[in-house]
Formats: C-alpha cells, structure tokens, sequence
C-alpha cells in the first residue's frame, strides 16, 4: 500500500467523526461506549467481493451504501430505529486510498440518511476485500415475521424487481441508453431503500424486508406466523412503475413474474396489518405457505406453489 | 458443501441456544432484541484465515475460542462486562459440517466462561473463511486508555510471551516435545485469558490489553495518557512462570525480551492504579511515551525507546 495502517485509520476516523452525544467514546480506544435503550436491536451482515459486490460493476460509494442500506433494512424490520453500526473490513493492500475512502464515504452517507452514526470498526488483511457491518437499533416494541394473522393486508413499501433488472443488465452484458435502464442499474447498484414506510408502519402486524426475493419472504412469513399469505399479481399493476417496469422487462428478456417475484436486494419492505401505506398486493388466510394467483410460470427460488 | 444452508443454520442455532432471559428475540428473525443497560460497549473484530489463524496450526475449536476471547479481551478492556456477541462467517463451501460446527463449539465455550450469549449471525460465501465478531458490553465507569496518572504503577494480569514462544515453534517447525513447548503452542493456539483480572480491577485508572505487544499498547497509552510509562524488565522475574519462560526461550532461540516486550496475542491485560492485582512491572512519571530499563537490545516493534 502507498498509506500506512494509521494514515488509513486516521482517514476513517475523520470521515466517521460524530457529533452525536450518545457516542460517548468513539474510535481510538479498545472499545466504543454509546448510550443505550433498554431494548436493543442487533443485527450482523457480511459481503464479500465477488460474491455479494463487484469493484468493475459498482464505485466505492454505491458498495458502501448498499452494505449499509442492508444492515439498516434489518434493523428496520423489526419495527426500530437504527443507531449505531460498527465495519470491520478486510483489504487485499491493492486498494487505492481513495477507493477506501469512498467506501467509508458510502457507508456514512447511507447512515446519515437515518441519523446512525458509525461507533468503531476494524481493518484485516485479506485475499479479498470483504465488509462486515453490525449494526444496532432501539425499540420498545418489536415487529416480527411470525405476527401476520388472519384477515391481515399484506403491503409493500414499493414494487420489487428494479435491483434484479439492473442486476441481468450487467450480466448480459446489455448496453440499452435509456432511463429505465439507468434507474435499474442505480438500484441494483445502490437500491434507495424507502426507510420512511418502516418509519411509520402503526399497527403492522409483521414486517421484514426483500432481501432474497418476494416468494422466498413470503413464504418464510407465513411459516413462522402459521397462516397463508394470499399474493395477487394482478394487484402489482396499481404501482405507479408498474409499467416502466414492464416495458424494461421487454428490453432485457426477462419476465415482469421473475423480475417481481423472484427479484431480492431491493429490500422492498412487506407488511401484514390492516390499511398500512404501501402497495396491497394481498391478504391473509388461514392455512400455511404461500398461495399466488395471477402468474403463468414460477421463477427458481419457488418452492411451494399451489 | 454436502449440506445445505439451512442444515447448517439449524445446527448453529442449537450450539448457539441460549435460555438467557435478555435474549427476547435470538435466531430466525431479520435481528436480534436483546436487553440492554443504558451505557453499553461495542467493539468488532475480522479474523482472516492465513493471517490470523491457520487451519493446519489450530483445530477449529481453537480458532473460535481465540478469536472470541479476543473480542472478550476487547469488552473488558473498557471495565465492561461482555453480554452478547454477534458472529460473521464466510465460508468457500469446501469445509467439513464438523470443522464448522466444532468452530461454533470454541465460539460458545469461551463466550460461556463470562456468560456471553451468541444473539446472532451471518453466513456468507467467500474465498477464504472471515470471521467477524462483534461484542457488546455493559458498564457504568468505563476505563480508558487514556486515564493513566502520575503516580501510577503498572500492572499486568500475567507475564506475555507465551503466544509468541507458540507461534515460534510452529513457524520453525521445532518438533520440542517438552510441557515448555505444549505450553506455549496452547497459548497460541488458543490463550487462556485471565478474565478474573479485568473483572476484579478497583481503582484502575486505565486498562487495555497487548493484542500487539507489550511495547507497542504501553506506548499508545502513554500518548493518550499525556504521561510517560517507565516499564523495568527485572520486575518481571517476579512472575511465576518467568523461569520457564526463560527456559523456553533458550529452547527456541528467541531472546526472552522479544518474547516479552514484543510478543502479542496473550491478550495480558496491562492496567494503571495502585495496590492492584497481577504483576507490577513500572510507573506512571511526568513525560511522555515508554522508557524501557533493563533490556539489551529492542524488538522490531520499537518505535521510541530511550
């Protein structure tokens, strides 16, 4: 590397610097001391390059901006309000120090976001560059998977499948100049998560977020709450991209049933309750599994489909 | 892999189970809910197979109890009980379900010897197995590095060198079948940490501990301190095992103030006060930065030295 460890670290301390009074000690010591509820919400998630991002597909920023939006979407899900994460990173030594830089930038602009604030990390030396966030949150009552019950609405805060769309765009290698393609690639590249739907979710029953794919939360929902989850395609029409996501599916051959359906990473967020925001796409029955109506064929993650 | 995520998750949730009550929520949602004091210690830690650990030196059960007691080391490091820890893995899919498992089972016996309990997790696919810890704590008065005063002495909980002693041997590849040398590798391999220490420390005025070394973690505090830390190395013939350290250190060609001054990863911890528990080795003085007497010659580590 063309930096030392503590020039790094010293970068890093200075891009995480916080007002917040609730960081009582921050970087620089064992350990960081932060203010705590009495209910806290924990959540741990690692990315590994190759695997779960690529530096020839997405800049420094949108890397570190994802990692954390999905760090966040798990905090939110349970019903509370994130506040501090910590990143510990491993490096090959080929980075550039702006690349690291930019990371940190990412990761701080998706935290401001939702006012957390970044209590401490640390730095390894690996063969590959990989990130691992936790991050915490405060709550008085939790919101989990396993309360959706009969009669309950099933919402989304958005319309799933722009991610994966933007996702084959860069597999196959497709060069369409439009701006639905560009919206795509920016949400695969750095989804703009709608925290405001978890922010103000009153009386959901159940909530978590797409991170794999709508049939595969879906289902997991229904198993751990031990009702049906009823999903209508049909209903998927009313969302105000609907159409644009339709006539992108067009474009990149694929279906709009695998782009929506099938499509994660967008952390879309699903919600049981009754007149919640969001986009009702279903309802709540007694029974067990995943039941969908509206669609011709199942994408791959299906797995129980009747 | 010949088993699935899911059997794999399945496997971790019954070592990782817990019947502590401040777990509300643990395994299976989008996040833990834990309960919280109002002043909590957070710290992370990566640990990269090649560099930190090694599968042909350290069984699985080894590397998970090491790394954990690191992140432990970490909590208690700021007078901070630990409470719960959250774990990443990467995993490049060629492992045995049993080295994964019996790496959870070290992750779980040294969490269980100050009453951790693992909230949880993430897998991921990688290149190389990445473990990521993060540790919580609680505490009411947390001790700083940087709380050292003149006046002070200066303890350590037990004499450091005895990882460093393990890692030599398997370096050299020394085939030396004596209880020095069993001693040593144990250390290194998995170090046995004196928690009792940091757990029973009244008074001190600042407390880390030597993941580095000696040299390196006395310097750091003496600069956050604003004091001068005069460690001398005569003082650390009181120690009971200095004899076979000294003996060992023949064996192995290493000079006994290397393996001191200079060796890490024994996670010793070193505090500042008066009339406390362990080993004193020196004293706290008006200055600044670590004064050395009694050695001959100056680890690679030394960056002052007077």
């Amino acid at each position: 590397m063309a930096f030392t460890e503590s020039e790094l670290i010293a970068h890093l301390a200075e891009i995480f610097a916080s007002s917040n009074p609730n960081l009582e000690v921050g970087i620089g010591d064992d350990a960081a001391v932060i203010r705590t509820s009495n209910r806290t919400v924990i959540t741990t998630d690692m990315a590994v390059e190759g695997v779960h991002f690529r530096q020839e597909w997405s800049s420094a920023f949108e890397i570190g901006r994802k990692i954390t939006a999905a760090n966040l979407a798990d905090v939110f899900c349970m019903g509370a309000k994130p506040t501090f994460l910590v990143v510990a990173l491993s490096l090959t030594g080929q980075e550039d120090l702006n690349w690291i830089i930019d990371l940190a930038k990412g990761i701080v602009f998706e935290a401001n976001l939702v006012g957390v604030t970044i209590a401490g990390g640390d730095l390894a030396k690996g063969e590959s560059v990989t990130i691992s966030m936790t991050a915490l949150g405060e709550v008085e009552d939790p919101i989990l998977r396993s309360g959706a019950k009969m009669g309950d609405q099933i919402y989304l805060s958005n319309l799933p499948g722009w991610s994966r769309a933007g996702l084959a765009i860069l597999e196959k290698g497709l060069s369409i100049e439009n701006e639905l393609a560009h919206r795509a690639l920016a949400a695969f590249k750095a989804p703009t998560l709608n925290y405001e739907f978890a922010q103000n979710l009153i009386g959901a029953t159940a909530l978590s977020d797409l991170s794999d794919s709508l049939v595969t939360q879906a289902e997991q929902m229904a198993v751990a709450s031990g009702v049906k989850f009823n999903i209508d395609f049909a209903l998927f029409s009313a969302a105000v991209d609907y159409a644009d996501l339709l006539s992108l599916s067009s474009l990149i051959g694929i279906d709009i049933h695998d782009l929506i359906l099938g499509g994660g990473e967008d952390h879309v967020f699903i919600a049981t309750g009754n007149n919640l925001p969001g986009l009702l796409v279903g309802e709540i029955t007694a029974g067990s599994g995943l039941k969908l109506r509206g669609n011709e064929k199942a994408p791959d993650t299906w797995r129980h489909f009747d």
